[in-house]
């Protein structure tokens, strides 16, 4: 009897799969079809299944489980997680997360775990997102493939019905148990299954394909927007992650607002709130260049400086004092994540130190008769106000013989013009 | 007592503003509110009352709202319209359809049609839209302003919960009449109202809140969506309205497929089917340039010939035998609702004769010592196959001087050139 569409299931007969099995209708209907796919190579499917601990017949769940694979010849790895009972985000939530933590961690490189939610499941989610007011991004529910762990996490029944889960497993004498926590409507998906979508079936029979449907548009959607937000990034992003307020400002208000919500997760600050958007589009970008304006939300800030928007979050303080001496040989690792290297040359003449800025420092630049406060030097310079106290000094006892790599002595470029070689500073990351 | 964001009334202070008025409390609160509103220019509000004639106490319900629009000073006018009982939408559909073409006929040029629509109302909209399957322009459901007739549909309540009307209007004394088809669940949108949308809100309180900020997203991104949908239009589109194949398979897969929609719906053609899009997709643009492979519904159909797609629906067919005398004076309205015009000259020497092709005729081309068969130049010009039947012809007695405005005689073309003269043929237009 074939109930799927064979394309959903070829997608992966040249992967190995782990599916995971609870021992409910929904997965041993999947584990079954995936079993006697004639495509799939030999071997390639093993099942998984998670011992929760928080029902008493649990260790019979796990036993049913047992004698299935063993009896259709499918390795079996049966893994025990605590579910925090405490967690803040609810019960349901809390064994969801355990389940794919656990899931994760067995995935092999390059493998596909494959979960049997199909399209009732799918329009249960559509729900749940659309009562927490999501965009479309979120109205997708769930996808058919997306990347998980080491592996893709792949869903191929979301087109399929439960009704005609229940056809199949009928049809092939499959056996399966029922978890009691599926009829308590304590969990809000299912207060969604067992009174809301009946409910609605009563009136619209195909509700839930309709609902999936809509799913599926909204993916579709999000997909196209998604690109449009990478292609519009591609052309205001510059090498040093900063945003150029120059090309952002050809852009249309809705896609700046998503260039820099798409900018900042990738640069790892937190969501930008809606505020913020409103803030940074109203006054970052039209503010003076010689101002310095920013919008701050918990420890992460946006800030433009002269042209540009940068991503900032708090760096690592450097230890009062901390100072080190460097030949050169190796990139030296600062305390704040950051990195000075000597390329072009294998070693300076004789051990320097790095320190920190303490203020008052001067310097003696090339051509110059006289010495310079360090600290005009930076503020000529292209390096932040922001980073200015992570600029790591390069000593030769009292000489200050560099500030980063774009302040250096006389002394130290000529030695660095005889040999050819330069200094790299690599500032520290705050995706970091 | 402000319960609504100004903003939202504002919006509209410096149009005239037609309310549609029902007498229940969305409609009376509404019609109050901007009947105080301080910013409103007097005089610029009326509100107008559509009498269905499907209850018993409509008679009633006109003279209340009568009574209140001269107690309140505003100006009203009553439709009575006859609803469709069996147009087979149903009857609430029957009922809006003639409410909105009452409206439409009412509303003045510029000047804006408020309805009373809320939040709750947009929620039952996107569930109704997702119980449909809709995509993303679908669950957007109302938006604050379109395009109506002479003017625009406003509907500034949107944000606004029908609790917190209540609550205005109890504020305010209100009087307002309680119409019990909202109270019958015969309705699809009153089966949402009175029985999913209180089992939802017994888990989740902000329900409606919640979908219709989903519904605003889903606006954001059609929007989004529909402005790169222009734009690659645009790249796409030709002067006569054809796509070109090499610009259409620059994009990617889903641009191209929302292109093409996009494109037909423009050109008039009815909403391009799944399985056309994709056909068009795998097909049309991978056939032969010198194949004319074409998708065909209903009596639409998408054609690839040469280089590029035409929309084409069926033309009318030129009456048999038709002809007339046509002297050059004025353009040549032809049965197909095509044109003919002389343009730089006053008129030919004398009448000539516009007749369609009848298969066999000749012309004399410039430096060519024989005649041609025009079949054999047809088919060597620019005109699809399609339009050739429609290409009038101009002839002086049995001599063909033109075919279109792309075939021309030697003697003409000496008699245009003497007077920098041309022919311009417009096509028949398949949109009308």
């Amino acid at each position: 009897m074939n109930l799927l569409p064979p394309s959903l299931l070829d997608a992966a007969t040249d992967r190995p799969v782990m599916v995971g099995f609870s021992g409910g209708l929904d997965s041993t209907a999947l584990l079954h079809l995936l079993a006697n796919a004639p495509t799939r190579a030999p071997g390639s499917l093993r099942a998984v299944h998670v011992h929760h601990g928080l029902q008493a017949q649990a260790d019979a769940w796990e036993q049913h489980c047992r004698d299935i694979c063993q009896h259709w010849n499918i390795p079996l790895q049966v893994i025990h997680v605590d579910v925090a009972r405490d967690s803040g985000d609810g019960l349901e939530a809390a064994a969801r997360n355990a389940r794919h933590t656990a899931f994760k961690a067995q995935l092999h490189e390059g493998e596909w775990l494959a979960l049997a939610h199909h399209q009732d499941d799918q329009a249960e989610t559509f729900l749940l997102r659309a009562l927490r007011g999501s965009g479309i991004d979120g109205l997708a529910a769930m996808r058919e493939l997306r990347i998980f762990g080491n592996g893709q996490l792949w869903r191929p029944l979301l087109p399929v019905s439960r009704t005609t889960l229940e056809i199949y497993a009928q049809h092939h004498r499959l056996q399966w148990i029922d978890d009691p926590s599926n009829d308590s409507d304590r969990f809000d998906r299912n207060f969604l299954r067992l009174q809301v979508l009946p409910l609605l079936r009563e009136r619209w029979p195909h509700a839930a394909a309709a609902m999936a449907r809509s799913a599926a548009l909204a993916a579709d959607a999000s997909h196209l927007l998604e690109r449009q937000d990478s292609d519009d990034l591609q052309t205001c992003l510059r090498t040093d992650n900063t945003l150029s307020i120059a090309a952002l400002t050809q852009l249309t208000d809705a896609r700046q607002s998503r260039v820099l919500r798409c900018w900042a997760r990738q640069c790892g600050l937190p969501p930008l709130p809606a505020n913020g958007v409103h803030s940074i589009l109203q006054q970052l970008l039209h503010a003076a260049d010689d101002q310095q304006a920013e919008f701050r939300w918990g420890q992460a800030r946006i800030i433009r400086w002269r042209a540009h928007l940068y991503a900032v979050t708090p760096l690592p303080e450097w230890p009062a004092g901390w100072h080190a001496l460097w030949d050169g040989c190796h990139p030296a690792l600062l305390p704040d994540g950051a990195t000075l290297s000597l390329h072009g040359a294998d070693s300076f003449d004789k051990p320097l130190t790095l320190r920190q800025r303490q203020g008052g420092e001067r310097i003696q630049l090339h051509g110059r008769e006289h010495s310079h406060q360090l600290k005009h030097r930076l503020q000529a310079s292209d390096t932040p106000p922001w980073l200015r106290t992570h600029l790591p000094l390069l000593c030769d006892g009292d000489d200050v013989l560099a500030a980063g790599d774009g302040i250096i002595s006389a002394s130290l470029q000529h030695w660095l013009q005889a040999h050819d070689a330069h200094l790299q500073w690599q500032p520290p990351d705050p995706a970091n």
